[in-house]
C-alpha cells in the first residue's frame, strides 16, 4: 500500500491527500511534525536527503519528495494530467509557477502567521512577501477571467497545486475579494468529487 | 520555426538553449533585457502574464513560459526524459528541487552580486541564502556519491536543469571545491556531445 509522510497542516501534502481521495486510492499517513523537527531526524533524512515532506512510499517501496513530482507521479494515466504535448507542459507551466512564485509567498507568510510569534523580523519577512504574492494572485486572476480551470478546459492536477494554497490565503494575510473569477475558480474546485477542504479528513 | 525569449546571463535560460543545442533544434533567439524592463512591456506581458523568460513560442504559436516546462515539453519523446513512471516523477523531483530549494538561493545569489551594488541590503540578502544554497549543494553531493547523473542512471533534463546555475556557483560565493562528486558530475556533463557553457555560443 501507497504510505504518505505528512503533517497535516501542510498544503502541499494536502495537495497529494486530495488527489489521492479523488482517484480513490488507499494510503497510510505518517503524521510529521515538522514544527518538532521529525523531518530533520537521521531516519526521516535516511528516506528524504532533503528533509522534507509530503514524501510518498510507492507500492514497489521507492521513495519520491516534491509534491508536485508526486501529482504528476499519482495522475499518469488518469483524467488529472493531459496527455503527451502542449497541455501537458502547461499543467507543468502551473505547477512551476506554484511553486516558484506562489508558495514561497503565500505559504510562507501562512507559516510565519501560525507558527512564528510577532516581532520585527517576522513583519519584515511578511513585507518581503506581500507584493510578490499579490503579483502571483494577479497572474491567477488574469488567467482564470475566462477560463474555468487552468489547463484544457477541465480540472487538472495544476488545480489542486494552486489550490492548495490559494484556498487559505486569508491566513497570510492575502484577501482575496479583489480577484472575483478566482473565487470563482475556487469555488468550482470546492465543487469536484472527492473534495475536502485542508485540515479536514478526506 | 521554435523562437525562444531569452537574456543571455540568465542560466534559467541556458538550460534550454543547452536542449535545443543538444537536440540539434534550430529556433530564433529573441533577447530581452531584463535589467531594462524588458519583460515587464504591455507587449511581452500580453505573451507572458508573469513577465519572465525564458519564454518559448512553439512551431504552432502557443507561448510557454517556465524554463522546467519548456524542458518537459522539448524532450517530452526524447532519451532525454524517461518514459513514464517512477523514473519520470523523480526527473520532475529534481526540477522541482532546483526551482525550490537551489535556484532561489545559488541563482538569486549570483544575481545580486553580478547585478545589484554592495550594500548592507545586498549583504543581508546574500546572508540569507547562504546556508539553504550550501544545503541544496549537500543534497546533490549526497546523492551524486554513488550515481554518475540525476535520475536513470543517465543524462537527462533533470542535469541540465541542476547544472545551469551550479557550473556558475561560483559567481554567487558557492565555493564548489567541499563537493567532490558534484564536481565530477560537472565534467560528465560538460562531456555530453552539443554541450557548451553558460555565455558562449551553442
Amino acid at each position: 500500500m501507497l504510505k504518505l509522510y505528512d503533517y497535516s497542516d501542510s498544503g502541499n501534502g494536502y495537495k497529494v491527500r486530495l488527489l489521492l481521495n479523488q482517484l480513490g486510492r488507499e494510503y497510510e499517513l505518517i503524521e510529521k511534525d515538522i514544527l518538532a523537527g521529525e523531518t530533520r531526524t537521521p531516519e526521516f533524512l535516511s528516506l528524504n536527503p532533503n528533509g522534507r515532506i509530503p514524501l510518498l512510499q510507492t507500492e514497489e517501496g521507492s521513495h519520491l519528495p516534491e509534491s508536485n513530482a508526486i501529482l504528476f507521479y499519482l495522475a499518469e494515466g488518469t483524467d488529472f494530467l493531459p496527455g503527451p504535448g502542449l497541455e501537458r507542459a502547461q499543467t507543468l507551466q502551473w505547477m512551476f509557477f506554484e511553486q516558484y512564485s506562489h508558495e514561497p509567498n503565500i505559504a510562507t507568510s501562512r507559516f510565519l502567521l501560525r507558527h512564528r510569534p510577532d516581532s520585527p523580523e517576522r513583519q519584515a519577512a511578511l513585507n518581503l512577501r506581500r507584493g510578490p504574492g499579490k503579483a502571483a494572485l494577479a497572474v491567477m486572476e488574469r488567467h482564470l477571467t475566462d477560463r474555468d480551470f487552468f489547463v484544457a478546459g477541465r480540472y487538472t492536477i495544476a488545480d489542486m497545486a494552486l489550490y492548495a494554497y490559494t484556498h487559505v490565503a486569508d491566513q497570510g494575510g492575502f484577501d482575496l475579494a479583489p480577484y472575483p473569477a478566482l473565487n470563482r475558480w475556487l469555488d468550482r474546485v470546492a465543487a469536484q468529487p472527492g473534495y475536502f477542504p485542508m485540515l479536514e479528513e478526506g
